[in-house]
């Protein structure tokens, strides 16, 4: 893999991306968005007020994998927190380093932006992936447990 | 108590919001923001552009509980969840019907603003807490595991 590089997504990535989401949704084994969903995601996503930020690997025109992420809110620190809601790498350029490049630049967003914190969620079966994190110096929250109220 | 309402704080309320604070802080057995960040919080709350939002449980002008929420979004619903940040009411003010003033509130604003979801965190000890949200009908997410990098 030569000039890999990690940038912005633009509108005139939505191709790729939407390619990326039905590969981490199959990784995943969940339902990846439907068409209208798929829309709706190009439209959060680069609308005037983006409902949040996507960050992409490219490589020689190739886009590799994908990070979206927004700022969260921690009111015991009293600063934002990056949350990473999800960071895919397409199979076959995964164990290249591109994970780091994408935690790289995510680190540097978050300082610029006074963030005290970077959260993101793991399914519990994502051994490689929580070894990778660990790596990184990343801790399981083991006290806290989520909720979710479907609406 | 009469006449409960929530209504959303202002600028105004700050003083018996860092009350709560410190309240909720000695509940969850957690140290409350220092001075310098009690002033960050409020300057985020009530700032032109809030970087969370603050709902007071009223009664007869006391303030008796509070919630800080903001929204967030998951990619796989193409949709905004409505994330509950805090959510407290004051130690004499409990088992009265306020967190469910609270919640009410809650999913209205949720839907209003079309979120799938509701989420939020609860610390394993807190029975009482992870009971009431069992009863409203929410749901532990027992696969996904929850990582923090510091910064």
């Amino acid at each position: 893999m030569e000039n890999i590089k990690i940038r912005p997504a633009l509108k005139s990535d939505s191709k790729s991306i939407l390619r990326l989401i039905n590969e981490l949704a199959e990784f995943e084994k969940l339902d990846p968005p439907d068409s209208r969903g798929k829309r709706r995601i190009i439209k959060d996503a680069f609308s005037g007020k983006p409902l949040f930020n996507v960050l992409l690997a490219e490589s020689n025109g190739d886009i590799l994998g994908y990070a979206f992420y927004f700022f969260t809110y921690s009111s015991f620190l009293a600063k934002k927190t990056l949350y990473l809601e999800d960071i895919f790498i397409s199979g076959k350029f995964r164990n290249k380093g591109i994970g780091k490049l994408f935690f790289a630049d995510l680190k540097r967003i978050a300082k610029k932006n006074k963030c005290g914190r970077m959260e993101w969620v793991v399914l519990d079966w994502n051994k490689n992936a929580i070894e990778f994190y660990t790596k990184l110096g990343a801790e399981e929250l083991k006290m806290w447990k989520t909720f979710r109220l479907k609406l």
